[in-house]
């Protein structure tokens, strides 16, 4: 494991090499984990063109020792602040050959705060702004990485079996998130990768519904369910959406025609992206793919969102599937697919998996929980 | 409740005019959502002197109509940026009487990337970084909101005993949090105030344990739980030490004396803290009170934290009791009061209470959970 996160820092340290930097000062707690293993907060990193350094404090003195044995660690002591660890770490040539004299921060995460203090502690270094370093590298994943991931998508799957079984006819949508989410912390789940959605009926063409405490599961016809375990600091995102037995035996029949035909071409542009991923593919060509599918369908105006989004140690992974994006695929990139058709007053249906781009395709990750099920 | 939100703009338009401000742009979720009561995110406020606008997009367009109903909104459209709107509602009269020069923006959730598309939209303004200015106005609570947090606590208590209840001996650290979880929300909260605290012995002693799955509860001599549910954006924040059965009946009766004996003066420390506190008193005082106890007992270097914090919609509301907190107190402030005691590789003792500052003195919000149960 620790060579995966000295490979990491060094491919950080090729973009300061080629972006005429001394330093990198990381302050997303996501992105310090990401490169050291360490997963406390509250810390930075910095990383000189010599080697890395934890700014932490005694909180996680232990912590550090166990998840992040290779990097030094300067602990704060009461009265310090983090700015002159940073700044006896940087008179020290262990971690930084001479005087820097640019330093990258993060853009997205630095604040004003932080900057102002930073410039005036250092008022030599001339601060540069950089964005998604960090995050670019966080695409692609390494073995350890994709292990993570499968278990996520493993814990999120027996959840969402448990929770069909178990869950009955009274329950609202709250009651069903609220099962759903202990089911994944009980099939092993560190926590829940983001707020889950229930959504019964015409809630469920709500882009963001929030589970509600009105409607009951026997009273409506379809279900839409967004959720997705963490475990190991990897997520699962994946959504559902089926009849419920009123809306499949003895409910409207116009309503599970409707359902079956709105289904079968959410489904087509779903299988049609997944066919089309692969390395070098550019991911605005898989996003139109699907579109074009639904567009075809007579239903383009009620697919509003992009086709899909990067995963890892958050849900919303940097890259994604959407009309603006250029970058292409390379192996190892674990992104959704989760096209979606939204009718307002009726309900919506999206089918989300989690695949993972291989040398010649993808491999469908999350492909033991069937699309119908 | 309208009433309340355009009351809290007029305060912080109060603050614009002493410090020569013609704008504030709120970016921080938890303050918009205060100033405005919509509480969706990735949206702005735009407080102008003559009147406040939010920029948002069109997910948010009925969540908007319903939550903030006397606030104007404007939706991004598809091309649109935030920064474009903002321009927009700038150059109308009906938000700001002037051409802005001087716009306060928050320091500690502004970030540099924003910052930066700012500043390259409105070069003709000053940005002017401020601290805590919304978040001072959140430690004092209206009505509403001491009703809502005694809504929350409520809730908390309530899980916490029928986890305790439910419970069974084989329970590991994650189990027990999980099962209190699962119970906060069955009990009425939307969600956790945190990530709760569950730690059994020696575990306790760590400043920050992350619950684990070695131990279980029919081995354990003493547990530790510090959780809170929140409810209607609002947060409780208890903690209670206990001994087990085992550590109650069957155990090492050295064990227990020493329990014992942590135990009262722990209850001390937190006794004497809420003894003090009143309008006027400065918070270090009231830390000073509960830390002299624990020194005199002989247990000064084993309580290494603040006594308390103020909470509200985070449960880390701005400010608290600590060795070097200067504020004074004020009415209708709600704080924790939370000596602890840590010996290392034996266990901790914390008692934590929510207290509301009241005209005459404080009123403790949790005192129907007794400190021993």
């Amino acid at each position: 494991m620790t060579t995966s996160y000295k490979r990491r820092r060094e491919l950080l340290r090729q973009v300061m090499i080629e972006n005429n930097l001394d330093g990198y000062l990381v302050v997303d707690p996501i992105n310090v984990s990401y490169l050291t293993g360490f997963n406390g907060d509250d810390s930075f990193l910095w990383l000189g063109d010599v080697d890395a350094l934890i700014l932490s404090d005694s909180r996680f003195e232990e912590q550090l020792k166990e998840e992040a044995p290779d990097v030094d660690a300067a602990i704060r002591v009461s009265g310090q602040t983090t700015y002159g660890l940073l700044k006896q770490g940087l008179a020290d040539g262990k971690y930084t050959s001479r005087t820097p004299k640019r330093v990258a921060l993060e853009a997205a995460s630095t604040t004003l705060d932080l900057y102002g203090k930073l410039c005036e502690t250092f008022s030599e270094i001339e601060f540069v702004p950089r964005s998604s370093d960090v995050e670019t590298l966080r695409c692609v994943k390494d073995e350890s990485e994709i292990t993570a991931i499968r278990r996520a998508i493993a814990v999120s799957i027996e959840a969402y079996r448990s929770t069909k079984r178990l869950v009955g006819g009274d329950a609202t949508e709250v009651d069903l998130r609220d099962e759903l989410e202990y089911r994944m912390r009980k099939a092993g789940g560190d926590d829940v990768s983001f707020p889950s959605i229930v959504a019964y009926d015409a809630r469920a063409a709500l882009p963001h519904a929030i589970p509600g405490r009105a409607g009951r599961l026997c009273d409506a016809n379809m279900v839409l369910i967004d959720w997705g375990a963490k475990r190991d600091y990897y997520v699962g995102d994946l959504t559902r959406s089926y009849l419920t037995e009123k809306g499949a035996s003895f409910g409207s029949a116009e309503y599970k025609r409707k359902f079956d035909e709105v289904f079968k071409i959410v489904l087509e542009a779903h299988d049609a992206a997944i066919a089309a991923i692969k390395p070098g593919v550019v991911c605005s060509d898989v996003d139109a793919i699907a579109r074009n599918v639904i567009k075809d369908a007579g239903y383009g105006e009620y697919f509003g969102h992009g086709l899909g989004h990067g995963i890892g140690r958050v849900v919303h992974d940097f890259g994604g599937f959407s009309p603006n994006a250029k970058a292409t695929l390379q192996a190892n990139m674990i992104m959704t697919v989760e096209p979606g058709v939204y009718l307002p007053g009726w309900g919506g249906i999206r089918i989300e998996d989690d695949v993972l781009v291989t040398e010649t395709g993808c491999e469908i990750l999350s492909s033991s929980l069937p699309v119908d099920e």
